[in-house]
C-alpha cells in the first residue's frame, strides 16, 4: 500500500454533469490550483461531442494550454477521455499525455452510454487503445459498471474478467475497474481485483468509485489492500454519469487524501490547499458539495504519539 | 464475519444533541419500528440529569413501558446508558436489561463529559459495572475517545489498552471502543481490536463509530474484519456527542445494514422498513439526515448472478 497515485478526474467527471458550464480561464486556475496541492494526475476532459455535452467543449482549448512550454511540471500527467476514434484524433492533435477510455460490462449502459453494444465497444476501443499506445500515448483502459449496473443489477465477473482478459491479450496493462452504479462492496472489489492481478501479476490497477450507497472511501480501501495502486476521485465528491440510474458524485479527492494521510501515505499532497479548492469550487458552483473534509476540516495531527 | 449484530444507538446517542425534544409515544413508536425491523439490541436513552439533558428526561418511563409483559419481543435486548451511581440505580428499578457505561481515554473529554480524570472514572464505572453484573444485568464498558480526540488528537495505544485491561480484569468481558470523535482509521482500527482480541481472546467487541470525516462504514469493515461482532449506528445517521470538539453523526444504521447485506449478512433485518423509520424521523425533526440509503433508496438485487 505505499505507492497510491491519485487520479483526479474532478475537470472531468466532477463537471461533465453540471448545469453550469465552467469558463476555461476557471478550469485553468483549478487545474493549476490541483497541480499546486501536488496531484500528479488530473484528467482534464473529455472529447465528447462540444454540441451534446458543452460543459466539455474546450477540452481541445484545455490540453493546447498545457501543452505550451513551461505550462505545468514534467511529472505532471494530463488524461483525457475518449470515446471513439474521433476523440481520440482530437486529442493525439491537442497534446494529450494519457488517454482513458473504456467498455461498458452492463450491455443496457454501454447502449445507453455509447449506442453500442459491450463486444461491439470492445473491438474498438481495444484498437484504439493500440493506436493511442503506438503513438506513444500512455493509455488507461476501463471496465465500466464493474461492479453492477442500476438497470441491469450484479454483473457476473466473468463478464468483467473477460473484458480485462481482451485487453490484457492485447498488451494493455493499465487497467481500471469503474463503478459507474456505485453498486460496488467490500467482497466484490477484493474478488474482482485479486482476480486481475492473478490473471496478470504485472498489471497497473486503477480502481474509480462513486459514492452513491456511502461506501467509496470503503471500497477505496478495499482495492488498495488488493493491489491497486491508482485511485481515481474528484474535487469535492463531485460528479456521477449521466447514463446511470441513480448518479451520485466520485470519491471526494479531499476525503481520499485526508483518510490516505492518516494512514501515512501520499504526506506530499498538500491537503488544505485541495480543501481550499473544493470551497471555491462549491462556491462557485453556488451549491453544497458531498465532500466531508471540506466541511468538518481535516484532522490537524496526523502522526500518533507513541510512534 | 458471520454473526454481525446491530446495536441501535439512536434513540439516545441521535436525539441527545437534538434541539427538539421528541415526545414519549413518538420514541415508543419508532423503538417499536426498530423491533419490528428486526433490531436486536436497542439503546433507549441515558439515564442523565432531565433538567440537563431534557431530550433524555423520559428515560426512565420508557424503560417501565417496554418492561410491561407483551410490549417486546423475549429476544430483543434494550440498552441503557448510566454516567453514574444514581443513573445505575434508576436504571435497576426501571427496568433496564443491559447497561452500558464507559470512561474516556481522554482526560480533557473525561474532564468535559464527567468532571472525572480518566483514572477516577475508570475506578467508579469498573464499580458500577461490578454491581450491575451482581444484579444480574448485561452490561457493556466502553473506552471512549479511543481512536483520538478533538482536543488532545491521537491518544496512545497504551492508554486505550490500559483501560481495557482494567475491565478483563475485572471480569468484564463486552467491551466497546467509542470512536467519539470520529478520528479512527483503518490501521488504527486493526490494531486496536486484534491488540485487546490478543489480550483475551474470549472478549465480546463492540465498534462504535462516528461519521466526522467520512471513515464510518470503511471503519465498521475493518472492526468486522478484526473480531468485533457489535456494531452500534443510529437511524439516519443521527448523533454527535456534545462535549467533543467537531461533533457528527453516528454511522448510518440504514447505510450499514445495506453494505452488510450486500455482504450476505443480516439478511433477517428488514431494510426498507429502516429506510421508512430514518425518512419519518428526518420529517419529523425537520431537517436532512445524513445517511445515504434513505435519499438513494437501497440496490434491489442483493444476490449477485453467478453464485
Amino acid at each position: 500500500m505505499k505507492d497510491i497515485v491519485i487520479h483526479e478526474v474532478g475537470p472531468r467527471d466532477g463537471l461533465q454533469v453540471e448545469k453550469t458550464v465552467v469558463p476555461k480561464e476557471e478550469k485553468i486556475k483549478w487545474i493549476e490550483q490541483l497541480i499546486d496541492a501536488g496531484i500528479k494526475i488530473i484528467q482534464v476532459g473529455s472529447f465528447v461531442n462540444p454540441q451534446k455535452v458543452p460543459q466539455m467543449g474546450d477540452t481541445d482549448e484545455l490540453f493546447s494550454y498545457f501543452s505550451q512550454p513551461g505550462k505545468k511540471p514534467g511529472d505532471v500527467i494530463l488524461s483525457g477521455l475518449v470515446l471513439n476514434e474521433k476523440g481520440l484524433e482530437r486529442g493525439i492533435n491537442c497534446g494529450v499525455e494519457m488517454f482513458c477510455m473504456g467498455v461498458s460490462a452492463s450491455e443496457t449502459h454501454s447502449q445507453k452510454n455509447t449506442g453500442m453494444s459491450t463486444s461491439e465497444a470492445l473491438e474498438r476501443i481495444t484498437a484504439m487503445a493500440k493506436e493511442a499506445m503506438k503513438a506513444g500515448k500512455r493509455v488507461q483502459v476501463s471496465v465500466q459498471s464493474a461492479f453492477g449496473c442500476g438497470f441491469e443489477g450484479p454483473i457476473p465477473e466473468e463478464t468483467v474478467l473477460g473484458i480485462v482478459g481482451k485487453y490484457l491479450e492485447n498488451g494493455i496493462k493499465n487497467i481500471s475497474l469503474a463503478d459507474t452504479a456505485g453498486h460496488a462492496y467490500p467482497p466484490l472489489v477484493e474478488n474482482l481485483f485479486s482476480r486481475i492481478h492473478r490473471l496478470d501479476p504485472s498489471v497497473e490497477l486503477t480502481a474509480h468509485f462513486h459514492n452513491t450507497y456511502g461506501l467509496g472511501l470503503t471500497n477505496c480501501f478495499v482495492a488498495m489492500q488488493n493491489g491497486v495502486k491508482y485511485l481515481e476521485s474528484a474535487f469535492g465528491g463531485l460528479g456521477g454519469c449521466p447514463f446511470t440510474k441513480v448518479p451520485a458524485g466520485n470519491v471526494s479527492t479531499e476525503d481520499l487524501v485526508h483518510t490516505l494521510q492518516r494512514m501515512g501515505l501520499c504526506l506530499d499532497i498538500n491537503l488544505e490547499k485541495l480543501v481550499d479548492l473544493a470551497k471555491n469550487i462549491g462556491q462557485f458552483l453556488g451549491k453544497e458539495l458531498p465532500g466531508f473534509i471540506m466541511k468538518s476540516g481535516p484532522i490537524v495531527n496526523f502522526k500518533r504519539k507513541e510512534q
